[in-house]
């Protein structure tokens, strides 16, 4: 660790980040880019020297916005095609058995063919750790947790290392990227007219593993998400660099807990799982599901994101949501790139660039928040209905005769850069207009069907008049 | 101060309540009653010692649900018949001006003509804590601030008036009733699976004087709450026992902010509330009005209201509402009934006490949450359609016919003891049925026409035959 210089008030252009994950490295390239003094405070070890870290480990998948923010920086390229592996589309396993029949593929994009890459967040992490070491501008303090945030003086208190040691630092900036439990936004909290809601939701998460095959491949096809989608519950299975799968089971933690036996485990694999349980191995399991505990799944809003015109807060610190849309970690580097072209905006007059954001980036932070909570609806139990597929297939269609005009909820979240409000917007207008043409559609066969009624009723009573005339004649 | 004897293990039968306001002192009664050692813990100084209290000053509405804890203690009587004005309904003041004709009395219950109190919150404050000192095996410890509650071991950090010591306090049980931003609370909320959502609305609060009269008496007419209904914000008014007005003026924090010269303040008033301007008495308006800031209002939603068998939240630390239905502290006494009640229940054994309240009185405490909310949209805009006070008027008539089967929204909010959840789940109810006796009624009316048109058609068509039919004949 440098060397830190003994000061109380912030020098001028300095930033503070805490927390050194994946949003707070890459944070601390942004702000170094520009050329302010940047300290980067983690509670944590530095990953690149311990052997295993305990904390989140659900796969991550990397889509355009993250690229785009990545991009700017330089390291798309070393770290999307070198290290990620390519998604199509969802595989579902449906209900019914192993059989091939048994699997339908969604592609993600069927018009552009666009991917999404399966990437470990644990490699994403060193990689972007390091590239904040090739700023001279940065530096790095790790085993430093937050303790307190005096906001008039911007002065944080930092506990160091196990020992009971405080040592207290300034900057003219602090960017708060400390996660879904942030430790900057307990701060925030405090302040008057501030907004907040934590969310669990009733289901929790557990991780297991599906191993390279034999000869060192993939058990399944590699190229998608494969789902195992079961109304209430759901398992997925995302593939790692090493041909292995993470594989990951979502369910209620009653649910959890009443699989209690190895014969319970063991019975509900055969019955829900049956392709998966070989591919994951009976020992295998058992031993995975028995030796960890499902961990929880938290949604988290909250505005504004900044106090004043000195600390802010970005990523899962802003705007933790549940992991089924795969937007966490591209909303949370979007945070970054929008921050930065705020800052070319405005000058970097933290003054103006800080309440602007808050503004722009709230409605669309929460609106993704909620189309992943939607989305766990959709991925568990909507992709077992006919209809919900046929959707899909007419949206893939509209969107290939007018790819302007008909852009798919899952395409625009993934593949564009438009705001999350305006890609939920956006699909509310098609259900909208769907709902508009099945309408008018009802209406003609109603006129239909009533002129035909008119005809026949007009036909009776016309009989009639002419059976009583035509005897008179 | 009592003594405080030196231990660490809670004894067994011991209850500690954070928070000596309204519901801390209540719900000390409650277990003093039971026969635990209560030890009550409040931040401030004794306010029965202090000139004024600053805090949170919007009068108090006392109704059945509060009557009802404070009648089990054998506390009612000294409260209401003695210290409170009964209210009979809303005096709505409509925009128009000032004379006679804009006035119009909606009473709370034209059926049996229950009322409501306006009560000081200061004086029932005084007397609940008097009330607890009245049993020996209650303690009070004022200048007491929560800092830290260790959940396994029960015990509690108190930081002892201003200089920094630090005592450390156990209890079988800790009652977190220390209100709106509750420390006991904010220390629940690591936990996990702790749901919560704060909120505060656009509009904040301040308060204004109406004086009593140059012979002494009220300047209005004092069986009412009055109220200024304006649409996108209001004024109300609540008598006090001297014969002075609490006036609360409700609006956006930005419509305060525009108001910030005398004379946009005078003109403000001359033009919304030109009746109560004089009442007010202008050099006091613009005293009172520049002198204190609007303050914020805030909702609070959490839940469970409880961590094992050891800690719990009442009142507002746990249901924190807007003031609009009066209902606030009523709740919160009603949360230490209910408490009781389920003592009673199961024995005085925690275990089972804590989850069956978190369980039951988590619905109907946010169904509570949600009507506040809703009864600042009816009580500043609704109010003024005549639509809706013709709604009132149905309401009311169908509640004199079938009273039991027809209790209108307020009348089961203030004066009965249902569920909140259920008085909410009737007024749906109530309007599903409103809606299909008007949908029948138009389906008739629709039948009706049909019919006609159906004769008026076969007319048309039958003249025709028979104008073919006679020439020939």
């Amino acid at each position: 660790m440098p060397a830190f210089p003994a000061r109380l008030a912030p020098q001028p252009r300095s930033v503070a980040i805490v927390g050194g994950g994946l949003v707070g490295s890459l944070s601390a390239c942004f702000f170094a880019k520009r050329g302010f003094q940047v300290d980067l405070y983690e509670y944590r070890e530095d990953i690149r020297r311990t052997e295993h870290v305990r904390g989140r480990t659900i796969n991550l998948t990397l889509s355009a916005r993250g690229q785009a923010a990545l991009r700017r920086l330089g390291l798309e390229r070393a770290l999307v095609a070198e290290h990620g592996v390519a998604l199509r589309g969802r595989m579902v396993h449906h209900a019914a058995g192993a059989g091939a029949g048994a699997l339908t593929a969604v592609p993600y994009d069927p018009v552009d063919n666009q991917c999404i890459y399966s990437i470990s967040r644990r490699y994403l992490n060193e990689v972007l750790l390091t590239a904040t070491e090739k700023y001279p501008n940065v530096r790095l303090h790790f085993r430093h947790k937050l303790v307190a945030i005096n906001f008039k003086e911007n002065q944080m208190t930092f506990q160091v290392g196990e020992e009971n040691s405080q040592v207290q630092r300034s900057a003219s900036l602090v960017v708060g990227a400390d996660g879904a439990f942030s430790a900057v936004r307990r701060q925030m909290m405090k302040a008057p007219l501030f907004q907040y809601s934590q969310r669990y939701i009733e289901h929790g998460y557990l991780e297991l593993c599906i191993p390279p095959t034999a000869d060192g491949k993939f058990a399944m096809a590699e190229q998608y998400l494969h789902v195992w989608p079961r109304g209430s519950f759901m398992m997925i299975a995302l593939p790692n660099q090493d041909c292995s799968w993470t594989v990951t089971l979502f369910m209620s933690f009653k649910q959890f807990e009443a699989l209690d036996t190895t014969k319970a485990l063991l019975d509900f694999f055969g019955q829900h799982f049956p392709d998966a349980l070989p591919l994951i191995g009976t020992e295998r399991l058992i031993k995975d599901y028995f030796s960890t505990k499902p961990s929880p799944l938290i949604s988290i809003k909250c505005n504004p994101y900044h106090v004043g015109s000195s600390v802010i807060i970005v990523g899962d610190a802003a705007h933790a949501m549940v992991p089924f849309y795969g937007q966490g970690m591209n909303a949370g580097f979007e945070d970054c790139l929008i921050l930065d072209n705020l800052m070319q905006q405005y000058n970097e007059d933290f003054s103006k660039v800080l309440p602007k954001y808050s503004e722009i980036r709230n409605k669309d932070a929460e609106a993704i928040c909620d189309l992943a909570m939607y989305n766990y609806y959709e991925m568990r139990d909507l992709m077992n209905h006919k209809s919900f597929l046929l959707r899909k297939k007419l949206d893939n269609a509209l969107y290939q005769i007018i790819p302007k005009l008909w852009i798919p909820l899952y395409i625009s979240v993934t593949f564009t850069s438009e705001g999350y409000s305006w890609c939920l917007k956006n699909k509310y207008w098609q259900d909208k207009a769907i709902r508009a043409v099945l309408g008018v559609f009802g209406m003609i066969m109603l006129l239909v069907v009533v002129l035909f009624i008119f005809f026949f009723i007009h036909a009776i009573i016309e009989t009639p008049c002419k059976l009583f005339i035509v005897p008179e004649l």
